[in-house]
């Protein structure tokens, strides 16, 4: 995997100015082709790109999965025709498909999106690119010896975002000169002036302060960048940030410095081509990676996962705690990253056991998430968890990982009402929807320790988001150790032909649905328990069956009504599938503290209240 | 409303020490007596809470409505113990009260919730009482000129949040000398040791950086507390922080500066009120607030609405803009804040008529809804507005806003995939099932210009949070200016007696669905059409009735198929309603950059696609 050292000659400084005024005016094309976009803001950091492509990136765009290759992400996705207009210069792409820019079926999509494999992840949403770019660089130099920079283009804007300060301090405590920011300080916003316009030292005192190296210079001087980035690559023990001046709309009298272009396509583009030279056509040998070899740690796959007997009584967050530390001894290339809570979610446990893959994230759940993407964007199977409730912190993170098509799974502890006495600000009873809405995500809620352990298993190799929801308390074991949980499935645990109604349940809930049939039972009314532990993909099957065989459901979950359990069964029913009759219980009211058994008495969803329910149903008419 | 002077003499020193101390005892005493709780957190802050209530809080407990009442807010809201020791030594509470803590109906929750009069807003999920305070002090400052204070405590884990710098930035270049932020540095998190532990320098640098003023100090020092606190109070110009060196767990040696003890009662609570000195019935006089009006400018109600001629086409994006202009001029208890983007949103045309009224809050979402929270406090209409995708970044603090029980109006444009070209990092598809999941919500969604600027007046004295969602591109306007869209209802756009499906849209789904009708009606299939534009609450019985009618519905939302559209019609028929055979149109698939008309046909959510689907539908036996 030895990389040929170039033999072409590097370009001198006028040919990178040159090279920069070609990227300004593919800029300018792509955006025209288009009829939108964001020529100006690409336009200022036009030097940077040159003086980064050119001397500094090390970077084999035939084979973007060496594991040596630099990173490089455009946090301000906007100025995506600046970095398509770079992957023309290193011969990644054609002129033909720069110009398709925009347009339906094109990889070049109006902010960045790993549709290009030379792109790790999607930006477009501010101040994310530098907090993943941190998890990019832990990997390198945590979690493996590797030589690669990760380089990262922030614009000014977004350093508004308070995502980009948890990204400064953790880079800066985590010591990562392996990391490059480089902040485009143009000046203007979408709307307006930024706060801190053209003032660098705001900016370098902040980040200073945050324990980096920070360099202050004028962004279209191209040896001043050149010096620059040198200085970064070789600042040991601290990053650097580059914070260079520049003009938005730069080489262009019309637009540049001025307010009110910002994400239109140039007024006179024809006339703006001309004032930047023309049209050029400089193609950029990138310098190859420095060979490396990829380097996790060889697990045991024999690893025996905990097995917990049925009666005992376990906490799902203990079980995902257990089966995570065997699956970190199975699998070399698990990591755990936590928000400073992993005494409570219980990715302690993992800790204890793995510590070289294990990530304290602090109280920063957003970059908890970021650098979980990013240690997957180095080969990594990231587990991220803090409190349910607080992963709404980290909900555009969620979002914008998707469209990074990233795979992660996501644990989220002291789900519901069911936590008790904490009250309402950790109570997670919004996470399903917001997780169940996120684009090919995976939903997964265990009512038992064993299911959670072979649950944690089964995420690991799963395409997407998979979410894992667990529970505070401790909850009855109640399924075989040997038992299969596949995702997509679900566990009738009660059912005979005399069926009258259907209960269904998750995590918690499951528990209270199965103590109603009982009571039922008593009255001699039959009913069938589901155990939905997989809510997304959810057992349409089953739920079909169901509702033919039983005519009524009722569904019980500790979330709110909105957006989780009820909704996830009647998905089965889309496409004109007949409904069953369905009464949703969830949690309506606002909880105060009190006893978990009182929370789930007081919210309507305890087996009282289930079996209130259903004999109501039962005696409805169809 | 003048205060009278304080005839009681000032706690000396020697009494402050032993307010202190009773202060950790009846900390100690609540968390015994629930069994749970955080007492060694508010251990660390009992100095700093006996000198700010004793000394520097003005504050009338019979009267937490007066104007110029201080704030104070427990950002590090765990510590309600010590939060509630305070209420009891201010006399507000009485022993009683304080021993109910977290138990079933006590106002007293594990995390402080605005159930207590005194309490603005609730805490617990952290970093979030800074960013508020904010607002609360821009309100006193930028809105008003009102003499009050506002006083944050934060914890020294949650300085690792973002949103807690996105607050030191906006406090820093607003100049809040108003606001004063005392930083517990315990040096203990939940785990385990925080990031920078007893290293105050390394929180004043990057406080300072932000253009602060800082004071560090022994936390346990009553002199210095009584200090920092005053110098806080002259300071002009810039905010303060005092940034206090303290122990967790402090007075009890079991527990002192030991980790291990975070959220739980101690070990020997009856030994540990011994060494604390026992019981003691300190009471402190708060000095009451300065004389103040409140003031807001006086509006014309006769101000007429903007209204759009049917046939025209306007963005709903626009409607709003304008109609918030004229409720500006209409009440003069609104206030806009925007996170940069005002020209997209079109908030900036209620920038341009009342300036005073708008705050700029920068690309940082969290500090947006904060400051909108927080200028709701004290007693403003805030409406808070961005692109709705990046509401995502504010979610945990939306959530919380339902706890505070804030009154809240969110906007959020560029929603779904027909915004075209910017691609999916721009596109709100989850934002729905956000808004939809939050306790005591409300979500809208017009489709035309004078619906929308209807909804954005009813929308001002809604409580609890209500969410517009509004459409980048323009739509044509259906209905006249004096048509009536109350909260709650629909509109029922097309029927007859023999119609065979229903057609249920919103926003831009509703003029493909209308359209889908008229294609229908040529081949002889009649279609009733509803435009659901009041999301949450739904218009239950106009949806019963069409399924009593049709039998079978279509639903097409540009969303993504969880937590939306659909499953707020199905909510209808919970509790055992008869459901119809439903078809749900949703953007299944991961978009890209295309035209608008192009993306709604690639996610299948156009006039054809819905057609189609109502077809088949139609031929589904029931």
């Amino acid at each position: 995997m030895t990389r040929p050292a170039t033999k072409e000659p590097a370009l001198d400084d006028a040919q990178l100015a040159d090279l920069a005024q070609q990227l300004r005016v593919d800029a300018v094309r792509a955006a025209a082709a288009a009829g939108s976009g964001h020529p100006t803001s690409s336009m200022s950091a036009a030097e940077i790109g040159a003086v980064l492509l050119a001397r500094h990136l090390r970077y084999d765009f035939d084979h973007p999965e060496l594991p040596g290759n630099d990173h490089f992400i455009l946090s301000k996705g906007h100025a995506s025709p600046l970095l398509y207009a770079m992957f023309k210069a290193a011969g990644a792409i054609t002129d033909d498909e720069l110009l398709t820019f925009r347009t339906l079926g094109s990889r070049l999509e109006g902010h960045p999106t790993p549709r290009l494999p030379w792109v790790d992840v999607a930006t477009g949403s501010l101040g994310q690119g530098l907090p993943i770019g941190v998890g990019v660089a832990l990997a390198g130099k945590r979690l493996a010896d590797l030589p690669y920079r990760t380089w990262v283009l922030c614009g000014d804007s977004e350093l508004a975002e308070g995502s980009v300060w948890e990204a400064f301090e953790a880079a800066g405590a985590e010591g990562l000169d392996n990391l490059t920011a480089i902040l485009d300080i143009n000046r203007l916003g979408q709307r307006g002036p930024t706060r801190h316009q053209w003032d660098l030292d705001a900016y370098a005192r902040r980040i200073r302060a945050f324990g980096w190296n920070t360099v202050e210079i004028d962004g279209h001087d191209i040896d001043a960048v050149d010096e620059a980035l040198a200085t970064a690559r070789t600042t040991r023990g601290v990053p650097t940030a580059v914070i260079a001046r520049t003009h938005k709309g730069r080489g262009v009298a019309e637009v540049e410095d001025k307010n009110g272009f910002h994400g239109k396509p140039l007024p006179h583009p024809d006339e703006a081509i001309r004032e930047l030279g023309g049209l050029r056509d400089l193609h950029v040998h990138v310098r190859g990676p420095a060979e490396a070899e990829p380097s996790q740690p060889v697990g045991d796959p024999r690893t025996p996962l905990p097995h917990y007997d049925i009666g005992d009584s376990v906490a799902t967050r203990t079980a995902f705690g257990e089966a995570l530390t065997v699956l970190g001894s199975r699998r070399g290339d698990v990591v755990v990253l936590d928000g400073e809570v992993g005494d409570s979610t219980k990715a302690q446990l993992f800790a204890k056991e793995h510590p070289e893959r294990y990530l304290e994230c602090y109280i920063a759940e957003q970059q908890l998430v970021a650098a979980s993407v990013g240690v997957g964007v180095a080969g990594w199977k990231p587990y991220a968890s803090t409190f349910a409730a607080f992963l709404t912190r980290a909900h555009d993170f969620l979002r914008m990982a998707t469209i990074s098509r990233a795979d992660l799974n996501v644990v989220g502890s002291h789900a519901g009402v069911s936590i008790g006495e904490d009250g309402p600000s950790q109570m997670a009873l919004e996470d399903l929807a917001m997780m169940r809405s996120l684009h090919g995500s995976t939903v997964l809620y265990p009512c038992d320790a064993n299911q959670a352990a072979k649950l944690v298993v089964a995420m690991a190799d799963r395409p997407g988001i998979t979410y894992l929801r667990t529970t505070r308390g401790d909850t009855p074991v109640i399924y075989a150790s040997g038992e299969d949980f596949p995702i997509g499935g679900s566990k009738l645990v009660r059912s005979g032909p005399e069926d009258q109604v259907t209960l269904i349940g998750a995590g918690v809930t499951l528990h209270r649905a199965v103590a109603a049939a009982e009571i039922l039972a008593r009255e001699g009314v039959a009913a069938r328990v589901i155990d939905l532990y997989s809510v997304k993909p959810v057992d349409a099957q089953t739920l079909r069956d169901a509702a033919e065989a039983t005519g009524r459901f009722v569904t019980v979950e500790d979330h709110h009504p909105e957006g989780g359990l009820a909704d996830a069964v009647l998905e089965s029913f889309g496409n004109g599938h007949p409904m069953p009759l369905l009464t949703r219980l969830a949690v309506h009211t606002m909880p105060g503290s009190a006893t978990p058994d009182e929370q789930l008495h007081a919210a309507g969803i305890d087996a009282d209240a289930i079996a209130a329910a259903a004999r109501k149903l039962v005696a409805t008419p169809r």
